[in-house]
């Protein structure tokens, strides 16, 4: 059966063209980039085109990438960075909609003798300014927000978010991972000091992500080991995986400004076409800015896993939010944040696009969706109860 | 130019076999495992298959191991673990020949408040027991013991002081990384909690590893995110070179009985022939007790350093220790922790051989090698000044 795959978010394909990149460096190319010969000195030469491949795509300096092996880990180092970097301070700052990496750290750090505040978002997932404006103090050693957000695409204003941190001489992270391939992010008019992108999220293989550090950031290394990536990053360095991000980071850059339209037409007609064929339906978010590539699509009276499960048979790929969190029965912390109605959270569906999504693709989506949801509709008692009140009313 | 690579401590040649198991992962099966369609499922499936691989190498069961990025990353997960869970214990004990991944981190942590007892080692290389069971006190919280040493090969005495460290009740984490694949590790006989291994040293790919606990450790995360590994790791899953690590592990039991001794025997004769063959040259460690692949050579009175850099010219490719150190002038701290003598210290080299090692290729090395090692100390002030007392003698 051919796949459908509309789980962008969780993780795309690899390119062709970023194996083909990577291949060499599995069999033939196998050197350990810190040898001494010059057998592993061509690896380290190919790395450090990689790094300025990923430092372009982000606006930054090579020096200011080091490789790591997931986003986790990148949202980690930047975070135990600042606190050991500031040990007096003791407050640290992100938002109720951040992805698990970041969420779950802050509430362990809030378990660590750390005060954390978690700043709320509204219906449409906007961070609340004057909560977070009023939350930062001298104490604060660190804010972490996300750039977009995984589940809903919406888009924070980080530019001036980090601008007006920055004044306060606070720490500022944010976590790129959804953003960096799909929007643009550029260090050079961006005043974050850390920032976390992720190679599996833009075509290439996963274990690979890089955490931007803007020069001149005190920085404390998360892996304590040997000397690679300048001291700042212990362990033997992914050689093939950072070759093909590097790539990944090249194509990703050249598809910004054409590519994002296409899918942005893509994600439109399978978001309208839903909203006007299928009745109790609503999109999470503030749909005027938003990643172009992200729909999710709460479905009342339903379950999501269920529509799921039901798509899956037709080989459509899509998720009922992060898939960090799937497995879970609780619906989305995201939705629940914006105060989406547990009915509609319940039955919300992630649709993430990417450059290989075809317009065939959505038209078949477009006409398995609607009978599945009537399906499970009937099967619903909400829906049945909502039915009574409607003719009753 | 053929190389002939005899780097195989620092990383190996990923095996055809594992890069054919880990293609089909990149552009085909790209699914995200912790997805709830079947797409993704089926690449957790095929984890699940890795993990059993990787338990069988170690005589472990699949959910005794966590799936991380390196070595560096297995032993820093162990180690902060073992501290996490035993927060009012504040001694910690290791050997004065460890990886950097473990002594970097140890020393970082005896400036955090932690008690650290660095075991001296005597000049074969073998642990000082009466030092290291006399260290061992109530507040001791974890020993930390490489299985191998990566420069020597030296064997410790995992089983027997793993064994006598769990009387007393405290953690016994082992660092395996250069022993696994290539001696037996089996932690049906051996009472270790925590096991770290790496991919890359058994033909696996850079950028995976694995982490062995035993089941009832206390445990905490060191990656702290999503739910993937149990709970015990966040981060997607680094599907590929997981999957392709497993098949690594597969082939390196299988080649456990038969393979070593071959390569044992090569190891033998290049040692033989140029302890015959070449003049004021000693083996480091205790021989007899070594790793069947590792020779560390010392050739008195040259740099390390231009013996690589000659040998380099032929295409043969070693090591004058661990590459996660190389770049640094100061000798091996592991040759220095032995009573190297300085003069000899300095002019060690590191041959590790692998199964892909050919008798004709240590022919060419044998061939090569002792006209580099008399150019060179034609040009030494510290073999002109030897030759001279002899000549004096």
């Amino acid at each position: 059966m051919d796949i459908i795959y509309l789980d962008n978010n969780a993780t795309t394909r690899v390119d062709q063209e970023v194996v083909q990149e990577m291949l060499p460096y599995f069999h033939e190319l196998y050197g350990n980039p810190s040898s001494m010969h010059s057998f592993g000195g061509e690896v380290g030469n190919k790395i450090a085109e990689a790094r300025e491949q990923t430092a372009r795509l982000l606006g930054a300096e090579p020096e200011e990438i080091i490789f790591t092996s997931c986003g986790t880990e990148s949202d980690s180092t930047a975070i135990w960075s600042a606190l050991q970097s500031q040990p007096d301070k003791k407050h640290i700052v992100t938002s109720r909609v951040e992805h698990p990496a970041v969420k779950n750290l802050f509430e362990h750090l809030s378990q660590k003798g750390y005060r954390v505040t978690f700043v709320p978002v509204d219906a449409k997932g906007r961070l609340d300014r004057d909560y977070f404006f009023d939350s930062l103090t001298e104490d604060t050693a660190l804010v972490s927000l996300m750039w977009a957000n995984n589940e809903t695409g919406v888009i924070f204003p980080i530019q001036e978010l980090a601008e007006k941190v920055k004044e306060k001489g606070i720490l500022f992270h944010s976590d790129a991972v959804q953003a960096a391939g799909k929007i643009p992010v550029d260090m050079n008019t961006v005043q974050a000091d850390m920032l976390s992108v992720s190679g599996h999220k833009i075509h290439a293989p996963k274990g690979v992500a890089a955490l931007y550090v803007r020069k001149g950031t005190k920085f404390s290394p998360f892996l304590i080991g040997g000397h690679q990536e300048r001291g700042r990053r212990g362990g033997t360095e992914n050689t093939a995986q950072i070759i093909g991000f590097g790539k990944a980071c090249e194509l990703a850059l050249s598809r910004l400004k054409s590519g994002q339209q296409n899918i942005r037409k893509l994600r439109d007609h399978l978001e309208q076409s839903i909203l006007s064929g299928i009745s109790k339906v609503m999109v999470n978010g503030e749909t005027g800015n938003r990643l172009p590539n992200t729909s999710s699509i709460s479905f009342e009276f339903i379950e999501g896993e269920s529509i799921l499960l039901m798509l899956d048979k037709f080989g459509i790929c899509a998720s009922s939010g992060s898939a960090c969190t799937s497995g879970s029965l609780e619906p989305s912390h995201v939705l629940r944040a914006m105060g989406v109605p547990y009915t509609a959270a319940h039955g919300s569906i992630r649709f993430s696009l990417s450059h290989y999504t075809t317009r065939k693709e959505i038209d078949y989506v477009l006409q398995k969706l609607p009978p599945i949801i009537e399906r499970l509709r009937t099967m619903s008692p909400f829906w049945a109860e909502y039915q009574k009140a409607c003719s009753v009313a």
